[in-house]
């Protein structure tokens, strides 16, 4: 049994504890919050993260399931001191400098710590590297979506005249198709998707100018072709609370001269927060095996077999999955 | 620099020399046979087999490119004494007993064996074992092709009437889309898969006997939705010379009741020699680090971390790939 505490209980750490039945090689202990430990709606104890050092020869393993912009870079560092982590750390730029940081610390304290797991950062980097190592010559593309952009989101909800939005990152199909058939492709982030925005306006906000607005937001909306839907509040609860995402990952490469070989990976999930999670109670797994081998620091997605993600014995993977 | 030799030049042997352009890391030392050396169209040195211990001290790592019904299982315990070792051992069934034999010689004498690299076994071992382990609840499938298969061809040529003949395996579209969509599938290889035959007869043969005989045979064509082409011996050398295949691996899960993951790995083929020996090459590099780091004994695709695969060195994995 791997021992674990989950920090953070937003919709990634909820997700993890309703994902945990099916990962019964998986105990979890305690559910750290900054909120009130009452306002938690946990079937475990929920306590304080400031008691969090007081667990520390109960749990085996914590899973950071808190923000990557704020929470993660704060709390990694510290609490790596003490405790093997997995992390979602999902910002892509600074992934160098966090790992980096933490496997130091890690180090001096023969900790484990699983850093950037989940899908993107996590799978995707995985089958990325993979496609890259076996088919050196060749283009990867990475497409979004379809699926609901938590980040994208919250900047149509900050619009002026918008009182719920939900935006959608929608993969422009017939460029993927015409990967899929080994053509080349003019790819880039901004052609290779579109963007599709739900919004119930406020009572007095004019639609033209709120549609205006969302799509000429630099970054975010400007390069893309942009879909602005009004639709009612009624509508918006009915239809947009779910969290689906997924994605495609595809390499067009060539093992000989003009010798075609395509790679693709795609992922289709109903509920992004709980793949994620599944992700991370995987390697939960990986960072008790790799901690009790005292094989420290900090790893990646890409530093860790695949076996060690699994609860089969090594003679049902050899006899079964190879 | 990764020395390497190649152990049988049919159409993998060769292939993996040809693929070498793109592995600038990796060089080709020696091919060895037990054909004539001179009747060998390599670029490199050419040695027979029986001389082969001779480069010891030479060569980091041998592929073994046999056949996996007497080459491998033969050479393999033999060659893992003196050398590391990658093959494409691709006997499902017997994986697990000869991982075992190599695993015991590799580890009293100091060598690493990378057992079942290729696709399957191999990349689709890998894309199974992991989408299990993230989706423990679901269904795995595999659909094979559209390919060319070189087990069932050989069974075509073997019927009496038969000039030339190449067997297709055609997955199921209708199902794999079923699966795409997250429907439930009544899987098993025969409802998922038909055969396409395609024969050059001999002058006398009768056609209606010869595909009668080939629909019929036991559990190659019988369970299968079977369709046999007559065509003329002009046609079979215009269309029928490559060596197209290809699949999927994809996984129906669920996160937590009723809510979907869909796990979907591809690949799209159109040389199967060149890619197995491409993915042959990324583990020869695999095999020598783990050498190099006295990581001794028998692994498969599941027991090496991804990052082995690569050239490219830690701090670019981590600032692009992840």
């Amino acid at each position: 049994m791997v021992n674990i505490g989950i920090v953070g209980f937003g919709n990634l750490g909820a997700s993890i504890e309703k994902c945990l039945e099916n990962f019964p090689d998986i105990n979890l202990i305690t559910v750290f919050t900054r909120r009130k430990p009452d306002s938690i709606n946990s079937k475990v104890k929920v306590d304080k993260f400031e008691n969090i050092d007081q667990y520390e020869t109960e749990i085996d393993v914590l899973i950071l399931a808190g923000g990557s912009q704020k929470d993660i870079p704060e709390q990694g560092p510290q609490l790596i001191r003490n405790f093997n982590t997995v992390d979602v750390f999902d910002n892509h730029a600074e992934v160098k400098q966090y790992y980096t940081k933490m496997n130091k610390i890690a180090l001096e304290n023969n900790k484990v710590a699983v850093v950037s797991t989940g899908w993107d950062p996590g799978l995707f980097s995985l089958e990325r590297t993979l496609a890259d190592a076996i088919l050196p010559k060749g283009n990867t593309h990475t497409f979004w979506g379809p699926g609901l952009s938590q980040g994208h989101s919250d900047v149509v909800r900050r619009v002026p005249g918008v009182k719920y939005g939900a935006q959608y990152t929608i993969p422009n199909k017939k460029m993927l198709d015409e990967a899929r058939q080994g053509k080349k492709i003019e790819y880039s982030t901004a052609t290779a998707h579109q963007r599709d925005v739900y919004v119930v306006l406020e009572e007095t906000a004019d639609s033209e100018e709120v549609s205006d607005t969302i799509k000429n937001i630099p970054d975010y909306f400007a390069p893309y072709q942009t879909n602005v839907y009004i639709i009612s509040e009624e509508e918006f609860f009915a239809n947009h609370q779910g969290m689906p995402h997924g994605g495609t990952v595809i390499r067009l490469g060539e093992t000989s001269q003009q010798v075609k070989a395509n790679f693709e990976f795609n992922l289709n999930l109903s509920s992004n927060p709980e793949f994620t999670a599944s992700v991370s109670l995987a390697y939960a797994r990986a960072a008790a095996r790799l901690a009790a081998e005292k094989n420290y620091g900090a790893k990646t997605v890409l530093d860790i077999p695949i076996s060690y993600l699994s609860s089969r014995t090594k003679s049902e993977l050899l006899a079964k999955y190879i």
